[in-house]
């Protein structure tokens, strides 16, 4: 990941307040017992707005709804999220509660309801309280600063045990501009989605049409590469704003200014999504796997998936077991075409299987680069020049205990 | 399951030697540190077989050595396996020992060794003891016998918890036929496959293209129909043996006998592949996923494989927590076209969900249903005649315990 030290550009704190122009708020409005959850995001000037939903065809009814208002515009001035509740198989009064999520909002911020976007998350199947989510989204929209994206990053949580904030600021069209995000896991987590839920904003001037283009080519290398239980949720969503409050030269091509801009979101993305798998439900361990040499692309996105996506592979490496067969394994039921006796593998810099099935390692220093708390496993299938990342997290009791009980 | 009480056939004693003219027996040979990890089954005549192999790209030694063998003949005398070692990811000196393993096993019998199997189970990766593997081989074939089946389902056993063995008695052509036989678990365990390793056997007479062609529509409903974490292995193959000793007349044709025959076989293989998915790593709890009322026979199947493979499903159901919500949400990113709101959802008979997700069900009764060991989930897409069951076991902090330090 040298990108994470790319020069073009540089960590900033602000999260989705980074960026100019952008302020939120997270508080408590009564769907948890106590935890904050609702959160609003306010572009301040009417924001260009991308985005991409989950591939899951029980859709909850926020995201019907934001499909909807974006038949009719891609301008978007807030986000109203709530958390505790995904208001996802409610029938025809989820969607009347979610389009009164949208009103009540549009309303408080005096703002057109067409620029106003929902999103929820947590338990399916339950009915939303209505009038507690009315009069927070009041209260809320009387608490909105520049600081308190941290509140809002809190009020998005579910089973997450830490906020996840990120923001970066590069130099574009002779302005400096900033893309700042938080997002949500940490269950019900895995690719051929759009992703979990995740909010993005920047203040670059930058077309329509870029914008999405942009977000939905980083989405596939940053949301669509994690796993956490290999189940794809029914709300995932990430809204990417841009209120052009930098000034830069608007990007219109994909020029050097659309490839720079395309870069640091990626970073963006791809740090937040780390984190969701990080805080993956019960782990201990970010697992990275990088599949090298592969024939084409698709190949090595699906070897890594497999891989990534293997119980068996997520628990070995939670016992710190260094049981590469069970990758191999994990590689031959992945669909791809290879040759088993080409492949190396390592973890970390540490050769593990060599051509030809070649074992030569030290189970204990195998086992002292398991127990970090980063792991990277490579496969290198020696094949050709493609090669794709995937992040996990290791598969523990604590999954078993959180899963087991969860509306309770 | 009607077919489990259906009056065409009679659960017998005997597993793999219920059939006329089957021996068998399970040693240790000194593979596992003191562990039976020896099995043999002897055909007194030379047998017709059929099979199916795993298909994981990452073939085992022994599964390439059994393909060599099928391409030169279909009869079979002898089948050697042993557990504790898969014999997978050995590379030419895996393929040597397989052939070793066939040799001295034909050598041992005075059988010919075209007429020999070899299949493995255990950890990937390293070579077989193949001195200790020779000399248990001389050593078992002494000890072949009609009462070893239960020392041969006990030696094929890696992390099971109980031998699984099954065996019917029917009237065919005029004479009475047995089928029995035997399967292991207990990890590894995915649909998509042939399946784990299953040795049946029976006395009947019929044609080699008609016992495959049972064999392969039998597997597809039973082995390929259960999951219990998703990796395909290596080593899976399901082998049938049938000798022709019970004299009936042969089955030559798709007519009534072969039917009777098919659907014996089709109980017995079912009722292995519910032992084995009972004895997954770790679990507590058989479920049985049925989804009906579906367009076409693959949605139903593709809804109850997505189901099934839930981890959030599995840990929910370990919990006795009726979180039908993750079944929606499965069946959402099955692939399979379907309306949410006309579903209905029952745990055993306690409805559930029903249409335009009306929910209206004690908690207290849910959970009763689901603290039994065998839990039955039925899902009616309401869209069609189609249905298909799979079955799969809960998902423990056991399963964590028992995989992260498989090897060690």
């Amino acid at each position: 990941m040298s990108k994470n030290h790319d020069p073009q550009f540089r960590a900033i704190e602000g999260g989705v307040c980074a960026a100019n122009g952008f302020i939120a708020t997270g508080m408590h409005c009564g769907i948890k017992k106590s935890k904050k959850d609702l959160a609003l995001i306010v572009s301040q000037k009417p924001a260009t707005a991308a985005a991409v939903f989950t591939t899951n065809r029980t859709v909850a009814a926020p995201l019907l709804v934001d499909k909807e208002q974006r038949k009719r515009s891609r301008t978007c001035s807030a986000i109203v999220v709530n958390s505790g509740n995904a208001n996802a198989c409610t029938g025809t009064r989820g969607i009347r509660d979610a389009w009164a999520m949208v009103n009540e909002t549009a309303k408080a911020l005096n703002v057109s309801p067409a620029h106003v976007l929902v999103s929820s998350t947590g338990v399916i199947g339950k009915p939303l309280p209505m009038p507690r989510v009315k009069s927070g989204i009041r209260a809320a929209a009387c608490k909105l600063s520049r600081q308190g994206h941290a509140d809002a990053a809190k009020a998005i949580m579910t089973t997450d045990t830490f906020p996840k904030e990120y923001a970066v600021t590069l130099k574009l069209g002779g302005k400096t501009i900033a893309i700042g995000g938080m997002a949500k896991g940490s269950g019900m987590i895995a690719p051929r989605m759009a992703t979990v839920l995740a909010f993005v904003t920047t203040d670059a001037a930058i077309s329509s049409s870029l914008l999405q283009a942009a977000l939905t080519n980083a989405v596939e290398n940053s949301f669509n590469r994690i796993t956490v239980d290999g189940d794809t949720s029914t709300n995932d969503m990430v809204v990417l704003l841009a209120n052009s409050l930098a000034g830069n030269d608007p990007v219109r091509n994909r020029d050097t200014d659309f490839q720079k801009f395309h870069a640091a979101l990626e970073h963006v993305l791809i740090t937040l999504a780390k984190m969701v798998t990080r805080d993956g439900e019960g782990a201990t361990k970010l697992i990275e796997v990088t599949v090298v040499g592969a024939r084409s692309r698709r190949d090595a996105v699906e070897a890594a998936r497999a891989i990534a996506s293997s119980n068996l592979v997520k628990t070995a490496i939670h016992g710190a077991d260094a049981n590469w067969g069970r990758i191999v394994a994990a590689i031959g039921y992945s669909g791809i075409t290879f040759k088993p006796e080409k492949m190396e593998i390592s973890f970390d810099h540490l050769p593990i299987l060599g051509r030809n099935f070649r074992v030569k390692f030290s189970e204990a220093e195998a086992r002292k680069a398991l127990l970090n708390e980063h792991v990277n496993i490579t496969v290198d299938l020696n094949l050709g020049d493609e090669s794709a990342t995937f992040w996990t997290c290791d598969l523990t009791r604590e999954y078993v205990t959180i899963n087991a009980n969860y509306r309770s």
